[in-house]
């Protein structure tokens, strides 16, 4: 009996699945991009303390270390970026894309222009949506975060990091672009890099940020798509062709 | 004495208006636009108990009059839709831009795309930029408010009003742009008609928002510049060739 009630509930979930791709598809078919249906992650790392450190460190213009453990003895590891979890796992920058995927189980996708779905935007805050974007050489990290900064009033939070150095990241420029029902919203910057910690990003505030009726405008039935676009910056592509 | 004491202060001022003028020239002089100063308003309408009761009548899916008085009698008469002053004024649409002109004195400008340049952003809430803006056959009215939703939380909110009615509205497309150290926020939408109330818009958020930190990133010593473009929408230029 039990074996058929989990055979039902995967079947359920499998419709479900492909409802939610057969929606997405139909939205965004007339433009012929990639579109990934991002499920939420309710975030286990993050708790108002840990984001007040984080404030009062930016505030006095102190790059928060991000570190999730005492110190890192060798400077050219990295501590896990994962903005999910606390993790102890510490790396060459070049390995943190497959510290990601086979660890935190967060999907990459390939292409230039692809479409971010995120669904359930209901959920509570924190709630986060992640995936891995391999575009044009490099990897970037796409994290929508609903975060409550303001007691009782949750906001999004949309950015884009190089998994990269700082001086890597200044070579480009990413795109994320909301558009329904006669409204479009975009915001172009050029990505932080992933070791200057995607709380402190979103504590800055330097991202695209939405209040829950400018989220609801532009959901269709509680998902969020994202157009996300990423290009070489014009200042350092004549440098690129040198 | 005095009359000297005054003299200096005029002469102070126009220093300083020029001054503006000038930075606000050569920052957007590459682009040849029309660059307007617009110089705050502390809005002397605006009240919380005001802003709740325009909230729940939204809530409830009713209009919000925006009447200032007690009842409008001929039903072809409209009230002042001043945003910064409760005006007992009544008139016909087609005299609303006058009024708003020689009552309120707000300045109206020429041309399909402008440059608002407003200072002195921190001042604190209640706060609006005004003035009326002349293209394409028609008068638009752009609102820039600081108003404070969260106490202690300030945000600035964007929007432009077609001073004609819903139907007319529907034919055209605004859009606003910031544009700054590598960031761009580009919102685009229907404008409202001046019928449906500025103060409505606001509450229910359907407007270009920026957080305090978001506007300051695209401040330039406590002024902030929006790129405006009006245009006629493509679902509706169609209907009007014919």
């Amino acid at each position: 009996m039990l074996f058929f009630t989990q055979c039902f509930g995967a079947v359920l979930d499998l419709i479900h699945l492909r409802f939610q791709h057969y929606k997405a598809k139909r939205v965004f078919s007339a433009a012929g991009q990639l579109v990934c249906v991002v499920n939420p992650t309710h975030s286990l790392k993050y708790a108002p303390t840990r984001c007040a450190a984080v404030q009062a460190s930016t505030e006095q213009g102190i790059l928060p270390p991000c570190h999730h453990h005492e110190a890192v003895h060798d400077p050219q590891l990295v501590p896990c970026t994962c903005p999910l979890f606390s993790c102890p796992w510490e790396g060459h920058l070049e390995v943190v894309v497959s510290h990601l995927r086979q660890t935190h189980r967060i999907n990459i996708l390939q292409g230039a222009e692809i479409v971010f779905l995120a669904t359930d935007m209901h959920l509570p805050a924190p709630t986060d949506w992640i995936i891995m974007h391999s575009c044009l050489g490099h990897q970037f990290l796409l994290v929508l975060r609903k975060q409550e900064k303001h007691e009782g009033h949750p906001q999004f939070f949309a950015t884009m990091m190089l998994i990269g150095t700082p001086t890597q990241a200044d070579n480009f420029t990413y795109r994320l672009e909301l558009n329904r029902n006669q409204r479009r919203l975009k915001w172009e910057a050029t990505p932080r890099s992933i070791l200057e910690c995607v709380d402190s990003v979103i504590s800055d505030g330097d991202c695209l940020v939405l209040n829950t009726s400018l989220a609801q405008l532009f959901s269709d039935n509680g998902s969020l798509a994202i157009g996300i676009a990423i290009s070489t910056s014009k200042v350092h592509s004549s440098e690129a062709e040198m």
